[in-house]
């Protein structure tokens, strides 16, 4: 007989946290440590400890059994801890170059050890200063090539595919995106965060047309039904870290199996509404086309760079015989495509009124320059819903975009 | 402290079985009961235990830690015993007039015991019999309306729907439907059975045909990737008990989240394999006629039974507050109907060519006829799966049916 012990639920603080470190043997037990609290505290406790001395630091990250958004707050599961610890581990197994390595998790105290980031930069941040980040978009396109094939049908064997699916059942956290994604910005409902003077617009343009609605539900059904790989889940440009020439994608959460275009969209929308607050951050012309330029190449080159990576892998790593039919690749990346413009719609929507903004825009202090952003946002974003199977390549889309400036 | 004691698996005997229907107290302990085994001993050991004196009896259904299929036997997981268990009781919530009650499982043990229905027909027997059951198409129309749509995200807590999900992973079974359904009968493989004059025709209609096999790669992906709802997943004739009036529907143990069409595609595949071997099991033309007319008419009124129970269930339990939305009824019904067909198609296809034949056709014994029958049937099969767009109502695949025979 052996006698587990098991660890009860507490939160950290700065003392146990350096104790945690010391115990998994991460410093040395003299070492004199540093903690400090770095997390925004909405979901998760995000510790630094450090050796000043040497300079090396971890990270330790902590669920907490509650969000608080908007001065509420609701309890919500701490298996996401479990969940972001194990896509953390599959996808470091996929791209170490693009993943923290993990040291640490252990799922009765919901915490993840794993690499302190300090000298990166949150991309959304980067990008509203209007940093250049010469790999970002082969980067990214190489993240998810890899990450989306391997996880799929396509590159892993189908009967793991399964049994990892099981390790990814997420249903909190999937609810969260169902409803401020795919549900409450077309309604007029309590969770939007819609200045007076936008309701109007938002009434004709959203929460009256059947016409959208019918597709952003069965949008909504692919989100719920499409089980084609281990998405993300989150993948907007604040769970990104960059340095100059480095990209590391963090925080994955709300991992699930999900449609392949989940990921894809959720960054391209991302990149399309700091694209679209430029028109009022960048207020010298020259340098707002140059920028909003290298924007518009991020989106082309991302999407290029994941084809021409998810097709490589496709040739290469085929696990199932019918890969090699002609035309079963091109059909199958023109319906990650059209997921991806219709998913990248309701991201840009549910930003625009939904529950959380991006600080792209709403950093924009004047209003009516804001709503102005906002409104082409949302004209955009139906756009991409309703239209996306007229939308064939990524040149037209990277067209449609520059045309909503 | 608890001392669990855990089951060891032991496949169980005449003795045994009787000796677990007294310890579950299903009969008094001084009965007189007897005992026989009615299993083919293919997966399973089937067990008839009876009191002979009062008639009462019941089925003590195990799973054996292996296949046995032409001659070789593989290893197979005893899960699907659970899994059988499992979505037995699921469905008995659902539709109990059409399920066998579940009185005991036990997952070490791989046993399930439930009603015993001695008094029904296997369906495939009674239409190769040439039967009629005038309730037939109805009770599956409502099974399946049932069964499909309180499973899924338009009838089920869709964060319920999630966790349920997890218990109905089946990576070995929904392995089998992989490879003999959706794979090897497209490919000249090892697994296939087919005459050498049936070869050439063969080869010609599937194996060369790319842009088939491209259709079939896609509804091959929709089964690996679409968790729409818990599918019986081999819901063939052979799966299908009848009384003259009842209909009662057993063995789940392929039970996974898969696409809706798929349980309906199987349903109507076998109908249709009866309906063209009536062409040579009936020689007396206006039997003939009337018999098949009664199968034809199976396909339309089960299908048409299925969506007007599907439909009322939309109306009075939607769990999704798009489900009002104009059209997406329709649409969603559409969608089943285009996997309906198409997976009826690979469904007649691999039962006529595949590892596994049905005794509707097998039991053709003029050579020429049987592969007359054959090629009729793979021919229909292929335009099933290639045309499954066009082919837009029930009336219509009805049309197609009956242009094969």
């Amino acid at each position: 007989m052996t006698t587990v012990e098991q660890e009860i639920y507490e939160p950290l603080n700065i003392e146990t946290a350096i104790e945690l470190s010391k115990n998994l043997q991460l410093f040395d037990h003299d070492d004199h440590l540093t903690s400090e609290e770095i997390g925004d505290g909405n979901l998760n406790l995000v510790f630094r400890v450090k050796n000043e001395h040497s300079g090396k630091s971890v990270i330790i990250k902590q669920a907490l059994p509650y969000a608080k958004v908007v001065g509420s707050s609701w309890p919500l599961t701490l298996d996401r801890a479990r969940i972001e610890s194990e896509s953390l581990k599959r996808t470091y197994q996929l791209v170490p170059k693009f993943t923290p390595k993990v040291y640490f998790s252990n799922t009765n105290l919901a915490v993840t050890v794993m690499d302190d980031l300090s000298d990166f930069t949150i991309l959304r941040k980067g990008l509203i200063a209007g940093n250049i980040y010469p790999n970002l978009a082969k980067d990214i396109g190489h993240f998810l090539a890899h990450t989306l094939f391997f996880n799929s049908d396509f590159g892993l064997n189908q009967q793991e595919k399964k049994v990892q699916s099981s390790r990814f059942i997420n249903p909190e956290l999937c609810k969260i995106t169902e409803d401020l994604v795919f549900t409450d910005p077309f309604y007029d409902h309590g969770t939007n965060n819609i200045d007076e003077d936008l309701k109007p617009f938002v009434s004709t343009m959203l929460w009256e047309d059947q016409s959208l609605k019918l597709e952003v539900a069965t949008l909504k059904k692919a989100f719920l039904t499409k089980g084609e790989t281990l998405v993300h889940g989150d993948l907007h440009t604040g769970s990104i870290f960059v340095r100059e020439e480095d990209t590391v994608v963090i925080d994955p959460e709300f991992a699930f199996y999900g449609p392949m275009g989940f990921d894809i969209g959720a960054f391209i929308a991302n990149i399309i509404l700091n694209y679209l607050s430029q028109q009022v951050h960048l207020r010298n012309q020259f340098q707002r086309q140059e920028y909003q330029q290298y924007l518009l190449n991020i989106i082309d080159e991302s999407w290029n760079a994941f084809s021409e990576e998810f097709t490589s892998l496709w040739n290469q790593y085929p696990q199932d015989v019918f890969m090699n039919i002609d035309g079963y690749l091109e059909q199958t990346l023109q319906e990650i495509f059209k997921d991806t413009i219709g998913f990248a719609g309701c991201k840009v929507i549910r930003r625009m009124i939904g529950l959380a903004g991006v600080e792209d825009v709403e950093c924009i202090s004047n209003q009516a320059d804001r709503n102005k952003v906002k409104k082409a946002a949302l004209t955009l974003g139906k756009k991409l819903i309703v239209e996306r199977s007229q939308i064939a390549t990524i040149n037209e889309l990277v067209k449609v975009v520059s045309e909503h400036a």
